[in-house]
């Protein structure tokens, strides 16, 4: 059976590691950062040693293509990135990069021919320093002016980057391609949790990225003197947001799992000792892969919301702040990755990404799914970030006959 | 039986609601403003129309005295405040202190000749506008030069205010009396609260004024990814929080009552819709009117608070922010003030102070207690206060009588 060539996959990955290295063992390469540059101009050198074709868009993603005899056949995409966060990890989209390089000079060394060009991408600002999901966003024909004019960046560092890497928000504009033209998108990622390592599994088959929605709940009742009022008398709104807390978790826990729910931003009002709160604004986010999941979640947690307010005499109001789409990934890639898994003698789950990924926005144009590799202790965006060898092979041979299944 | 003269006792409310009138029908007299000021002018103007003896101490405090034939007998302190706070209502204070004087000359008309001294005092800056408590504090000599240098309302008001008045540190320091000359304390005073309209009662007989404990509770687990880090690997703070928060509000309803609890100030951080709560402060106030009581409540409220943070996996800190002790009345003072009632056919009970008064200063150096006069709404603070004529009169009534009963 065909496998990657492991001492050469870990030396790449030693190799990237030194490009950007923190003292404490991390990398820092933010998308279009000097060291980020250095880390494009390493993976061409990789690319056209290993006798593969370098390419770079428009939206400085650059790949590593090995062309199908038939000039006019789709290309079968994989990849992550190679952007970090300031002061973030060696295996966050280092890995799914090397090992999508490392399955093309595989086949490549193989002599296998192909019925599609393969191509072995990474993406710009996966993580977000200038706008997040860049360069995905820009394959896919997903960006516009009104998105760049205020990047979560900021509009100077975004223009920065773009003219140190030579690219312009034109030319990110233009990096559109042709769907038809893609057989599909394929990308292997550490896992940013402990559900594989826990549960002591190879592999992470994901089947969606999740949704997220972020609400404002606002409980009003009356302040009051602390003192005076009796416990039986009082419209506290803290007993209301306290209640609903444990009781949204003990739901989601419930009802929607994998579901998850936070409570992460809380204000009481008007704050005192001996005042009794009158006005409570709790921040509520949950996220769930099904966006019919999601609609059920919400309906309950307001339901929720309404009946403990109720119970304390407080009024409620609700304000969305945010919504991300749920993205379910395309069975025929998911169950590629798992024969490829079972091919292997490995072993696997289904599980959903609870963080946002490239993988998200490709599935909008071409039939996409990832898969998790193990990472110790779940750390991700951390210099301890850490995935054994092992691990790492094995994600890599899984990645490289995911790409046999799917080039039929 | 003897009565109060009701129609002047009534006038002389409404005589001096009109001194610092608000548009909204309270009064805004806080201690030693020109408006409180002028209230104090007014009421030596009543004291010396009726033929009592007008006295001012080195604290402000305004007294009209109806003297024993033995000038070296002891006195029967009875009065309130005349002072408010800034919009504050018509019969917070006044009420208490007008129906003192009118007792002593509904007996001075009587021609009752008693083995003590009668006083109705009004004591300076009971609200806190200055000091707080600033009169009785005086008088009870448990004022300090550095509890002066570091006034409540600030140190430049304090010094307009005496200067203003025509007092000074010097005097403030020097009004304290010799406990042996007094016999007792007794003061009425509308409930900042609806206990005794609930009940459809006359009067409430104040038992104690509660000590009030201020603890802050710091609740320490793990900031995370609310997307990536499972519900069950959570340690989230505000968790636990929300759970000490609603568990506190029933121990206390269950076990404590009529003791009260309120958790006034919450902050969760780092506070994020996408961060779980790594660390959450929360200012935790108890209330009783035993120091036994208040003992065990706080015991059991650390070990809830302890027993919280263990199940969430979260660490606890405590640090005590404040104390004020508990304030036990006289029980020959309530006797008398229950005698009083009943010998007028007036319904009572018993129950505590949830707010400070002039009474628990009053406490530490001669026999005390105080009555609650009952208050639409429970309103207080609140230019909207109102106690109806007929429970002013009663209470004026229960004064009264209280004076004859502890004079002997």
């Amino acid at each position: 059976m065909l496998h990657v060539n492991a001492p050469r996959l870990l030396a790449d990955l030693a190799a990237l590691a030194r490009i950007g290295a923190t003292p404490e063992g991390g990398v820092s390469r933010p998308a279009l950062s000097p060291a980020d540059l250095e880390g494009r101009a390493w993976f061409r050198r990789q690319v056209e040693a290993a006798g593969l074709t370098f390419h770079q868009d428009g939206a400085g993603n650059v790949s590593a293509i090995l062309p199908a005899a038939d000039p006019v056949a789709r290309t079968l995409l994989c990849g992550s990135h190679l952007d970090s966060v300031p002061d973030g990890g060696r295996f966050d989209g280092a890995l799914g990069t090397l090992a999508a390089l490392e399955a093309l000079r595989t086949i490549r060394e193989a002599g296998l021919a192909l019925p599609v060009h393969l191509e072995a991408i990474a993406f710009t600002d996966e993580e977000g320093e200038l706008v997040g999901l860049l360069g995905s966003q820009a394959l896919a024909g997903q960006l516009t002016q009104a998105g760049l004019d205020h990047p979560r960046g900021g509009r100077d560092k975004l223009l920065a980057g773009l003219a140190r890497a030579g690219l312009s928000e034109a030319s990110l504009l233009a990096a559109r391609r042709d769907p038809a033209a893609l057989r599909a998108f394929v990308e292997l990622h550490i896992e940013q949790g402990t559900r594989l390592i826990d549960a002591g599994l190879d592999l992470g088959v994901v089947t969606a990225i999740v949704g997220i929605r972020s609400v404002w709940l606002t409980f009003t009742g009356q302040a009051a003197h602390a003192g005076t009022t009796p416990l039986t008398r009082r419209k506290d709104a803290l007993w209301g947001a306290a209640e609903f807390i444990g009781r949204a978790r003990d739901m989601v826990a419930a009802q929607f799992d994998p579901g998850v729910v936070n409570c992460g931003i809380l204000h009481a009002e008007p704050g005192a000792f001996n005042i009794v709160p009158g006005r409570v604004r709790l921040a509520l986010e949950f996220r769930h892969g099904s966006e019919a999941t999601l609609d059920a979640m919400q309906t309950d947690l307001l339901a929720l919301a309404a009946e403990v307010a109720a119970r304390f005499s407080l009024s409620l109001a609700v304000e969305e702040a945010s919504r991300a789409i749920a993205a379910p990934l395309d069975s025929g890639v998911i169950a590629a990755l798992e024969a490829a898994a079972g091919r292997l003698g490995l072993s696997h789950t289904r599980l959903m990404s609870f963080a946002g990924h490239d993988t998200q926005v490709m599935s909008r144009i071409t039939p996409a799914a990832m898969a998790f590799v193990p990472s110790v202790g779940g750390l991700s965006h951390n210099p301890a970030e850490f995935t054994p060898d092992e691990a790492v092979i094995h994600a890599a041979d899984v990645l490289l006959h995911t790409l046999l299944i799917l080039a039929g």
